[in-house]
């Protein structure tokens, strides 16, 4: 089975840089949040993607190097980790016109039943679109 | 009567900055938005100040000084004008520690009934306290 | 002669909404300023075009319909004043799925000699590109 | 020696909450920047602080509790780990009315001669100011 790689494009825009001259450290997680929200809505049927069903619990970034006002960054999002009630994503930022690494991360979503307010299993729909999508650590 | 001008103070962050070295125009914005409603929380009484009570319709800022991390800002707030079922604010924003006038800035509100979801006459209530801030164009 | 008007296209971002449930109005001047990059980039020559060239002396925006999360928004920009050391934009911000009128801006930009650090008199070349986008208010 | 944790407060601003209602994600890693500006700012002495001195490598959120619009936060901040070139900070932010754990986090910072353009080994006196607050993991 060909693993799916999901991608999503930003480019830089100019209130997203700060006085050092590069794109703000905050700035990666608007377009992490960008990416996994094209994710959900791209890749996940929409009976399995109400409102409020993927909270995010935790989500790190690493800076490995600077992107610029007007670059293009390609997002590539995987999944790396799929739990009982909870799943985790792997993301690479790249930019497009150097091909450079600029930042890697990941984030942990909980599957989360709105109305009931509590996490939930996740349920074999679900699974199988996580598992293909899926590039264990 | 003394007319009462509200003061609300913010600190410039670093993310607010941009690749000019100075303070993002979309910034002041954040400081403004903060400031109305710092005044809405403080010389609003409660009854009178219900979510979604204050609609923004319009709002314009002239840059007049460079603003810069770090510093201290004030965001003076006043009423410039009382209508009927809407209200502007005018506000300036000046360095703390140089004096300078940083910029100028003002904003219309709606009177919104939220819970019918339509315009309604300003209150005689809500009237006085505009009216204590009020200083014309 | 046909007039130019210049558009760019955004997404709107979770981060950009607010707990009203609609975008935030601060969100409106990140696609503005996003709108006059894509404008400045790709309507004016590169050595017209220089960092720091085009200073945002002002800016406004009236809110007249909401915009909400995943709605795909087009900017449209033209020119709407010329003056000798500056010039204006307008703007018109609709919903790309209802086709409903968002938002209307404007901002004034000076003509900003980076290196002398002072504003300096649109060119004739430059002067050109901004008739072709004229639509006086 | 008594360990020193250093304290930095915000009050959660309308345009950081989105349409979930509460406090987005990527707001509080604006938090968190500005929560380490101001331990630079405070601790450090002013030759052992210059622009550029500290390098955002990798930071990490987990988020505990739901914050909300208008809450007061506090965000302490401590050295977790000190390395040769390289020290991490820990966070942690709780609410001030409901003393609430809302999220941890932490932030790896390389030391970094700007001049030079490269990482160089933490000196005596600065490791001494970390060692004050030193609370490892």
């Amino acid at each position: 089975m060909k693993i799916l790689i999901h991608e999503a494009n930003v480019r830089v825009r100019y209130c997203e840089t700060d006085m050092a001259g590069h794109v703000n450290n905050t700035s990666y997680f608007i377009y992490l949040e960008e990416a996994r929200g094209k994710f959900f809505e791209e890749r996940i049927p929409k009976p399995l993607n109400s409102f409020g069903r993927f909270i995010l619990a935790s989500t790190k970034c690493d800076y490995v190097n600077q992107a610029y006002y007007g670059q293009s960054l390609k997002i590539s999002t995987w999944v790396s980790r799929i739990g009982n009630k909870s799943f985790s994503f792997g993301h690479s930022i790249t930019a497009e016109d150097t091909g450079d690494l600029i930042a890697e991360a990941d984030a942990v979503i909980v599957n989360f039943n709105y109305e009931e307010q509590k996490s939930e299993p996740i349920s074999l729909e679900l699974r199988e679109v996580l598992e293909s999508h899926l590039v264990p650590n």
